[in-house]
């Protein structure tokens, strides 16, 4: 277990009933993008922790069929600050290389940097929706999606994500895939031609840098989760001006960017 | 929520205590390969949970940047049999495909399904190794796995898998993708030269077809799981050789394939 594998965020903590928006330094998982060249050619960019990277290069040749043994790696060199690992193959790789998915990540959070660097700037779109939630529906719409999250319960293995708008959730989409939940959501609003600029997403899942991505790209400005966000992921979300609220159970909140999209109860008992 | 997202499968559940192994249905989430066919060409697979194709198909190509609005998909068809959508666009995609990552998926588990007829049969073995372990050992494997994950515990936001001998943790490793821990592992095991076939991993996350790949191309026959499996990971794991428990926590454990490899503990009071 390794500190380098987190690093800190200051973030604003609500606690229903004190009503007020408290700042402290959050721990949370780096996310880091390594890009691995084989024999002088790109091979994959893999977005994971940035712990023993060494294993972490080897393991995913083998995986990917390239080497059985790690004598079939003649070298390889690391470049942390660049996010780079060159490896050389002592012979020809025992498996053609045709056959294997290129680009393959190795992650729940992969795309290749290409992808992030390319396509995403494309179509990702700063976020400029001044709609304000309160911060109890936030709970709230978390409530209700745990309450009808029946496969999630049933089965532990699916994560949900809804689009809603005020507090009532418009649709809630079930993917084994966290990514394809969001997707399916995304589906939903195009097939309906609905914008998403004024509207909630709510996610079981981590909120990793794709994620915010996807949210970018339906035009959705308020990002709500039960669970952890990466670091790449809330530095995203301050450039695309994308709200990120995390760990939401219960009574409790973490609101990690742009929180002003968020605000107290205008109804005080 | 969609039961079709949901299947049953015949598990032995183990309560520490008890010291049997009864045999119930468990509800476990179906695990969906599909490929997209864009304009006759293949696109990707996406392994889903198999509701909502049709917004999935839409938010996919979306997120990918090849459309953006409906209307830019002419005609989609899905042959849900055989794992098939057959997308043609309007017009040329809203981004030139060769800067989209080719093969790109969007799931936790997702591989291209080129990648799991070709590869996979090639490098994972059926594990034959005759090794048992005890329940209980296996409990308390899980509980040191959890002690030991202090990211886990700050975060959030990574997962743990461990290589164990015995009852001893011979290496942890930690990533915010599930499939990156594993490949640590595996690239821990061979920088070591060491055999993985009498050896147990020790895994926080979901049980799905590629975890269960790669314990098979690990040569690892008993998969622990803190998670929930997968029916396709399972079909696998039926196939390969590999024991998966899952649900390990506290005293419990659910066994889902090969018991034989599990015994009861040997010394009762």
């Amino acid at each position: 277990m390794e500190s380098g594998n987190l690093t800190s965020w200051r973030a604003g903590r609500y606690h229903s009933g004190e009503i007020r928006m408290e700042t402290s330094e959050e721990t949370i998982a780096k996310e880091f993008a390594l890009t691995i060249q084989l024999d002088g050619e790109e091979f994959a960019t893999i977005v994971c922790s940035p712990s023993h990277l060494r294993e972490l290069v080897y393991g995913f040749l083998a995986s990917e069929g390239i080497i059985r043994e790690a004598g079939q790696v003649a070298s390889l060199e690391l470049d942390e600050d660049r996010g780079y690992a060159y490896a050389r193959l002592a012979g020809s790789p025992s498996m053609s290389r045709d056959k294997v998915a290129k680009r393959v990540i190795g992650s729940c959070c992969g795309k290749s940097r290409q992808f992030y660097f390319h396509n995403d700037m494309l179509t990702a779109r700063t976020i400029m929706s001044r709609a304000q939630t309160e911060a109890d529906t936030c709970l709230r719409l978390m409530e209700r999606l745990q309450a009808i999250s029946a496969d999630f319960h049933l089965t532990g293995g699916v994560h949900n994500a809804a689009l809603a708008e005020g507090e009532d959730l418009l649709a809630v989409m079930t993917d084994i895939g966290r990514h394809n939940a969001l997707d399916k959501l995304f589906g939903y609003r195009l097939l309906r031609g609905e914008s998403a600029s004024d509207k909630t997403i709510v996610f079981s899942g981590r909120l990793s840098s794709e994620v915010v991505l996807k949210a970018a790209k339906m035009g959705c400005g308020l990002l709500l989760s039960k669970s952890a966000p990466t670091d790449l992921a809330l530095r995203l979300a301050e450039d695309l001006g994308i709200t990120c609220a995390g760990f939401i159970r219960g009574s409790k909140m973490t609101v990690y960017t742009h929180p002003e999209r968020i605000v107290m109860n205008r109804s005080l008992p």
